[in-house]
């Protein structure tokens, strides 16, 4: 299987790297729009040899041409118009793609008529696209799903991530609002510049899954504020500024709460964890605790899907369509 | 959809009366060896209206002849052997089959060719079957191979289950040793009498999907013994006597531990629970508060995998090549 990587930002060389272990695939290239990746190497930018002549392009036009891939794993973008956008050309092509894009876990939520437009396209041109990762892709919806497996009944569902952003890579620490004043935090999560993306694509995703007609999602975010000084490698929050963010999302229908997602992800948080209960028959009440690890998880979820991807039908699938999730043994070949 | 019941015991009752709730399902009859149950209607045996010309016959045979079923839903025997022999007919007629059958949730353990012959079968003839239920099929199995979605690496599970069986039916009791005397319950166990069934089919399935050839499977069972008499509506459990089973399965691959599972089921247990520790990275840790309980999730598991298996390929599958579990709302048509 070649594959080749979109995005080499620090999920993308995470990727390349459990890429690279997989017996079953051949790293062969890669995109992105930094001029000083591009002509580099995916060796020189992951620091794992045997990847030499696999060379970032500045477009996936140019990477399909020289590289004649198979797969394409993709990092890039939180919209999913941006992302269809930038995956056109692969599904032009008939390729698998495999994407972290957020929005995309439910593209049909803000983009209707593109996500039927590019479903039909790729079952035309038998492409696979497919969007994953830990949050969204598993934890608030992909697992409360599949534990209703077991349900006689389901009423409704309630989902708590509780996250220490402490330990985590820069970027997710600035999104969630990190060492920033009060009010430029409101300000940024209304302009839709921070905060938790795809949140309320996975309040729709359960919905769809359990057949809810939902007549409207609330979404609230607010800034969990610092009582003492909290020191990262990347920020150095004073008393008084954001920690990060506290963000809620719910779904209702027919006048009732049919959907609940609470996530706080702030630096220092304590006891992380990960809770689920599923009210109905029999009543479900889970917990992981010290929850699922994020960076490390979305990785993992975006290889471990591909095989999965490439069993199901073409089209622009829904993560809740393919078999079962399960870890990619490295030492398997496809 | 055309449904039928096989097996009309405390699971079966369930199953019609799940079944006859979903708008997709219309239940057209049963079968049992029961003779007070044959001729009856499955409105009389349930209590529940509207299935009073869906009649109990004597076997498969005459039920497809008379009622051309789609469904078979069937719980009428623990054995594999016994399963697909009793199932031959659905086969032969392309007819789609769930099963609570615990050692169907991994056939080639104990019957690599009759698995071989009824997937060739099956594949030829456009028939489904499958086995599913709540343990086997869930909680000690599905639920953390589908954890590992999210897993760059995993080195070994453990699984742990505690189960109160005082409020559970008759048959269950009976079968975990309530009230035995510890030397028979050992004989009963090694005669293959007694214990939890499909218990090292668990184990094969999850090797299996994690990619781990095992050298071999350990198991053992052990009594509970009371140290004071605990009463139910079924056992009268004197100090000495066995209130149950602590059951254990090992599956080794080079000389390693891979899968730990450890099953206590008995009259009147403490803080039941399932516990799920996937080890690899990230390390994922699980607790299903409560437990999952079994005789409803079981016969929820039978009705919600029937969508998903109509989704799959012909053949005799295995639960974990279905789509995602998922609650079948009832209000849905297929």
């Amino acid at each position: 299987m070649r594959v080749a990587q979109f995005g080499l930002g620090p999920i993308g060389i995470e990727s390349v790297k459990l890429g690279a272990a997989q017996s079953s695939m051949k790293l062969v290239g890669g995109v992105d729009i930094d001029s000083w990746k591009i002509g580099k190497s995916l060796s020189d930018l992951s620091g794992i040899a045997g990847m030499e002549d696999a060379r970032v392009f500045p477009s996936l036009v140019e990477l399909i041409a020289a590289t004649q891939p198979d797969v394409i794993l993709h990092t890039a973008s939180s919209s999913a118009t941006n992302t269809l956008d930038q995956l056109r050309p692969a599904i032009e092509h008939g390729l698998t793609v495999a994407s972290t894009c957020e929005e995309l876990i439910f593209p049909a939520l803000k983009s209707p008529e593109l996500a039927a437009e590019f479903h039909e396209l790729a079952q035309r041109k038998g492409a696979r696209i497919v969007a994953t990762g830990v949050n969204p892709g598993f934890v608030m919806d992909v697992l409360p799903i599949a534990l209703t497996g077991v349900s006689r009944e389901v009423t409704s569902i309630y989902v708590e991530r509780v996250v220490d952003a402490s330990t985590r890579r820069q970027p997710l620490q600035a999104k969630i609002g990190s060492g920033q004043d009060p009010a430029d935090f409101r300000t940024k999560f209304a302009a839709g510049k921070s905060g938790h993306a795809g949140f309320q694509q996975s309040v729709a995703l359960l919905a769809h899954a359990m057949g809810w007609q939902l007549d409207e999602i609330r979404e609230s975010c607010e800034p969990v504020i610092a009582a003492s000084r909290i020191a990262t490698k990347f920020f150095d929050v004073a008393p008084g500024q954001s920690l990060g963010l506290h963000q809620r999302c719910i779904g209702l229908a027919g006048g009732e709460t049919k959907v609940v997602l609470d996530l706080q992800m702030y630096l220092g948080a304590p006891l992380p964890h990960d809770a689920i209960l599923v009210k109905g028959r029999p009543q479900l009440n889970l917990m992981v605790n010290g929850g699922v690890a994020g960076d490390d998880a979305t990785v993992a979820a975006l290889i471990n899907v591909v095989p999965r991807l490439l069993d199901a039908s073409p089209g622009l699938k829904l993560v809740t369509e393919l078999r079962l999730p399960l870890w990619s043994n490295p030492q398997w070949k496809c």
